[in-house]
């Protein structure tokens, strides 16, 4: 039986969209994962884990496991400070939290910042569930196109200035993942870099900086936004998911004090002692700076095997972003129906994701399919991409 | 430098109170605590865990450190689920979702139930997390008072009678933790467990029922609201925090289908896999009936040793609930003030939580105490005890 629940007024946006996606789960055994955005098995440290987790709670006993008392859980924050800062992003104590991933810092940021009367920007396409998150909580946003530069700031600032000129809300966010980004494997130019701080400051908005795979550099890359941030608009998101393993949930943001403190009173899942003092247990030993480099030289590896693939298995009329860094290659097959195609391939034996799910209005992109290089082995890539290839003439013959 | 943080308007009531304490952070060292809702050390199975660590990263390697992919992470909802049926509460897995610790439960609950307009109906005294995270929805809220068998659902009858009478705003959810309670330790006889869910019934409320406590009994115990809820109006909050560990950070909550399904699409930590997956592989061998029944004894011989001492070493006037389970003995002193007493015996070498800090007013609870005989050993408790009752007749000669 179901009572009638008296759903809060406040959440009312969450039944205006679709829920988020469960195709992952429905994978058939044997199929080739090029959908998935995990870190390759074999680069996820769990020997390791499991020897800080012995350490741990030999040295430690109990205290990891009550409410708090590991003196790992400030280490650990503590960590992150140094990495941030080592990256020209010095932020005080204060003005960071460590969240449930990188997925509740988004989360935490839209609740502080957004209602129903707020608007947000976004790249088109964007991560997904920052989209969803997004949508948790209103319904207004400003779509602001992607090229192999990344966002197109042009085009950001003639909305900007048109709903300026026409009095119509102005966004109270931007949120962004200008390095490697999620679904392209594009990254923002420096000028674009500026341009977006320019425009925060002449428009008052914030911006929400998602760099969940700004370690994973195959070469260079521009400062992060928050580095650049002289005015302290920037919020910035970090993860561990991409470079030790998601499934520990360490993530943070570093923002302004202020918008910290209501996020952490806002944040009831009381921090994850074991799981944060095992993440710095693990971290005392890991060396992770060549941890981080080797990474890189790994995805940077088997990237150089999925555009090899690609280049002999794909159309002549199929193009792709080469990414510098990050886990995926964002790929444009005109005449196709990526969200089409998918059982098919999935048949056939290979899964991606369908373009069309990295939209706010899920129909563009539908000629676009993002292809994950991280998960699978080069050989199994190289495979994938063959049996993809084999999918994508057979719809467009059809 | 801060600039100008836009807060959303869905968040404006969190300004409106004071933050959560954060007292336990400052104890002097050598201080006793019997302050802290902490399990014992010696009866957190530190060991256990690092074992059940070691065989479930050998036996599953990279797949509970990723996304999704362990085995383990559904075993955990089946062994909740196999758990709540021996105590009569069969619920589907639809019904039930897997939190990190009680408090995220309460806040999900809250978060898809409350907003500005909402009442919520609570003990007086409770829990003062739950009282904080019902805050940060909320102002308005119908207090009941508590005796010794629990909440005084006549009061909460007449208080529902004279809002209908008057026409004002009934309470959207009713929180109660029903067995054990936080902070008195008392038991809502079986009596008052069916006036309660006939309320809810008349009066078209849904019942949030914390359990936390509920599996430590000395004794027998009446069935819980959920296993006596025909109309499946109870939302049941579960948690493992004081069974095994609460670093863990391992809770649930049971609740109609619709409520669950949105709750999920909101909680945005992505689940711990690691931290499912582990307490999973830790209760496979944990003998969990037994070790409840061990750690019972041991909580039982504990408040015996506290009750000993109170009687030994308080004043005639004071008087005490004797707890039929959990963690904490609510002491009455008449003439005392709780919070002012709090440095003194902190600087005596004793902590506990002064009665204040459980009541919507903040000032209510002068004259209480709540006392946890959870942490500390025995001995401990009784020297605490000593040094407590010299500090309550110092402050009481004045």
């Amino acid at each position: 039986m179901e009572p009638n629940i008296p759903f809060s007024n406040d959440i009312q946006t969450v039944f205006t969209h679709d829920p988020p996606g469960q195709w992952l789960s429905k994978l058939p055994a044997g199929c080739i994962r090029l959908n998935s955005g995990y870190p390759a098995p074999s680069l996820v440290p769990s020997q390791e884990l499991k020897a800080a987790a012995a350490r741990l709670l030999d040295e430690e006993g109990d205290k990891p496991l009550q409410y708090i008392g590991s003196p790992r859980t400030p280490a650990l924050a503590a960590y992150i400070q140094t990495r941030m800062a080592e990256r020209d992003m010095a932020v005080p104590g204060d003005e960071l939290l460590v969240t449930s991933g990188a997925c509740q810092a988004i989360d935490l940021a839209a609740r502080v910042l957004l209602d129903k009367e707020a608007v947000v920007a976004i790249e088109s396409p964007t991560y997904m569930e920052a989209l969803e998150i997004f949508q948790n909580y209103t319904e207004q946003f400003v779509t602001v196109p992607v090229d192999e530069y990344g966002m197109r700031t042009d085009m950001l600032e003639q909305q900007l200035a048109e709903r300026r000129r026409d009095g119509r809300p102005l966004p109270r966010i931007l949120y962004t993942i200008p390095t490697f980004q999620n679904p392209t494997g594009t990254t923002l130019s420096a000028e674009r870099r500026q341009h977006i701080l320019a425009l925060a400051a002449e428009y008052d908005f914030l911006v929400v900086e998602d760099d969940a795979y700004g370690e994973l550099a195959f070469g260079d890359t521009p400062a992060t936004l928050k580095a650049m941030d002289s005015a302290n608009r920037v919020f910035y998101i970090g993860s561990l998911s991409k470079t030790v393993a998601p499934g520990m949930r360490i993530g943070w943001v570093a923002a302004p004090e202020s918008a910290i403190t209501v996020m952490s009173w806002l944040k009831k899942d009381l921090g994850h002692p074991f799981g944060q003092a095992l993440m710095a247990a693990y971290l005392e030993t890991a060396a992770f700076g060549d941890r981080v480099r080797r990474l890189s030289d790994a995805y940077h590896s088997k990237r150089d095997a999925m555009l090899a693939a690609l280049a002999a298995h794909l159309p002549e009329s199929a193009s792709w972003y080469v990414p510098e860094g990050g886990y995926f290659v964002w790929v444009n097959i005109p005449g196709i129906d990526a969200a089409k195609l998918l059982p098919e391939a999935m048949e056939a034996g290979v899964a991606f994701v369908p373009g069309q799910y990295f939209f706010l209005d899920r129909e563009s992109g539908a000629g676009c399919l993002r292809l994950s290089f991280s998960y699978e082995s080069e050989e199994q890539i190289a495979e994938g991409i063959r049996i993809l290839g084999a999918a994508v003439t057979k719809a467009l013959g059809k």
